[in-house]
């Protein structure tokens, strides 16, 4: 609990005075008021995340976190179990959609084993890949809770320790997620959190069909009765109700925010682990970005649990960090609008009438 | 207009075949059904446009369309119309949105002088400009016709020759428009091809107030009452309410399409000048992509008509194609997706049950 509290210690608002100088920049430049809108906000959060008129997002990283869910007995999701370690070696062969969408945005891809089932073998710790699994797999939620509050702990300092490993080497980082089940977890998180029926924040997860979705709202009902997490205490719910790569999130976004950087949150699993991470230091959410609204139906609920406002909407529901990626170059944008830009004096265009 | 004719009889649909084939890859990949959504069904458009499983998107290039309008004369602007000008002179040195967005996306920026009234002088015709002037601004179209029938061919006419000319550098293209006072042609456009009153296809432009909104609507009005522009006539339309930038655009985008390559079209002018080529060539919106939805009121009633769901909604209201480069890497993505990701089958990944 010492690396959760010390980093928790380290986190604090965005800086007012490098926000406001990148409003009062961002007035003067070449186009009408605010009509790069979102962009704009967007380059006044980064200056204030960053403490920098020219905030870094050069090398950036997507760490995509792995692990298993007891629920899947279940029948929870369509896939079976195996795939949660078949798409670790897809990742590292560079095959899967993370992959294809990183490129685009010029992101590296780590990949965390932080509680696959199946064993991972042949796989050397490397540039790409971390193996510090909390256990094989969270038991099943339905009958229990999914882990024990130290597993809990640990699952989220597992999460800062790789922020503040990678700290020095990168400036923006994406949280993505791959675990068989795990939207399960994330609407019960979501459910909990704001206390929205369990129907409206459950999805089709990989694609079931409307008896599997009804069968699936009356098992995370039941989750939530079993385990009863008290909202007021974030450890609690992320023991009972979360999963493994879940924790490792929450723990990704403390630490980076206690390094002053950005990060970007995919889609549903990873705003809850943001939402894990909200619940035990608000102030982390000055350092979140959403990247995406995913189709996932809870994905919604929780962007405005956390009062986000997602950059793409492209009925995406793959995961693995993909919708965060893809908005990196919005992110460049921003950072390019605040720094290249002219002002209406530096390029002598005329101003509007007063 | 032997030219706007052979170009429109070079425009075919796109190959359904190529939308087969990379419909059925896209089935096979690592994911769950469709799970990256419309960066899906738009690599099966780019398929289908390019008849490539490999659809060209890497030499990518912006052209920026400037010109002066008449209707200024009314009061429809807050800015001075030499800023026009002024802003040719910003792209040129890189000082615009439109260059800060490029960068993003690795696009050139070609700037087009199709008709400013501000003599543009000591500017080089290079790799990054082109002077093809069609008169020295619009007439005031709240007085009658904007320019003669003639005039309105030469500008679209233009608009191919520059498409024609780039054709054998560049694989992607994007719209973009300059020219102070050119949201209230694109807004009267707009009004004559859908029917939709004036009032909800009219937006705040530069920033106009409460008082310079109802004005400017009324000047709409004014022009649509006295002109009578046809909607059935796609150069009735341009002449008597458009504008030469406008009229490039519809160019570019016929120009484009009969290369069988993507154009992204960026906000609302943008998308009256594809409203104008659609009108006279339907099939041409087969290579057609909507970049964003901007906040003007307009824009999303015209890309509506043209039955094109935008990529992008970030509050942007600048054009120059800003809206239009931002979606550049989600073009890549889509093609990334179609071409990199792995199989099933290539993956070892186990599939759902069914």
């Amino acid at each position: 609990m010492k690396l959760l509290d010390t980093t928790m210690l380290k986190i604090v608002p965005q800086d007012a005075a490098y926000r406001k100088e990148a409003r009062e920049r961002l007035d003067q430049l070449t186009m009408p008021y605010w009509a790069l809108g979102r962009l704009m906000d967007l380059a006044i959060d980064l200056a204030g995340m960053t403490r920098s008129m020219s905030p870094p997002v050069e090398r950036r990283i997507v760490i995509t976190m792995a692990a298993d869910h007891g629920v899947v007995a279940e029948g929870v999701s369509k896939y079976p179990q195996e795939v949660t370690a078949q798409m670790v070696y897809n990742f590292l062969r560079g095959g899967a959609g993370i992959n294809a969408c990183a490129k685009v945005s010029s992101a590296d891809v780590l990949v965390v084993n932080m509680g696959v089932a199946t064993e991972i073998t042949g796989v050397p710790e490397r540039e790409r890949y971390r193996s510090r699994p909390i256990g094989p797999g969270t038991a099943n939620m339905a009958k229990g809770p999914a882990m024990s509050r130290d597993d809990a702990i640990r699952s989220i300092e597992t999460g800062i320790e790789i922020a503040l490993e990678l700290g020095p080497s990168f400036d923006l980082f994406a949280t993505g997620d791959m675990g068989i089940g795990n939207t399960t977890p994330s609407s019960a998180i979501i459910a909990s959190f704001t206390g929205v029926p369990v129907a409206e924040v459950t999805g089709r997860g990989t694609g079931i069909d409307e008896k599997q979705f009804e069968h699936k709202v009356s098992v995370i009902e039941r989750i939530l009765r079993v385990n009863r997490p008290a909202p007021g205490d974030a450890l609690d719910v992320l023991s009972k109700v979360g999963g493994f790569e879940i924790g490792g999130i929450a723990g990704l976004v403390l630490g980076v925010a206690s390094l002053q950087k950005p990060v970007l949150v995919d889609g549903l699993i990873s705003t809850a682990g943001a939402m894990i991470a909200n619940a035990l230091c608000p102030v982390a959410n000055d350092y979140l970005i959403a990247g995406h609204r995913s189709v996932e139906r809870g994905h919604g609920v929780a962007l405005r649990h956390l009062n986000k406002m997602p950059l793409l909407d492209l009925d995406l529901r793959l995961g693995e960090g993909t919708g965060a990626v893809l908005a990196m170059p919005l992110v460049e944008a921003s950072v390019r609008i605040l720094t290249e830009m002219a002002t209406f004096e530096e390029a002598a265009v005329s101003t509007a009438d007063k």
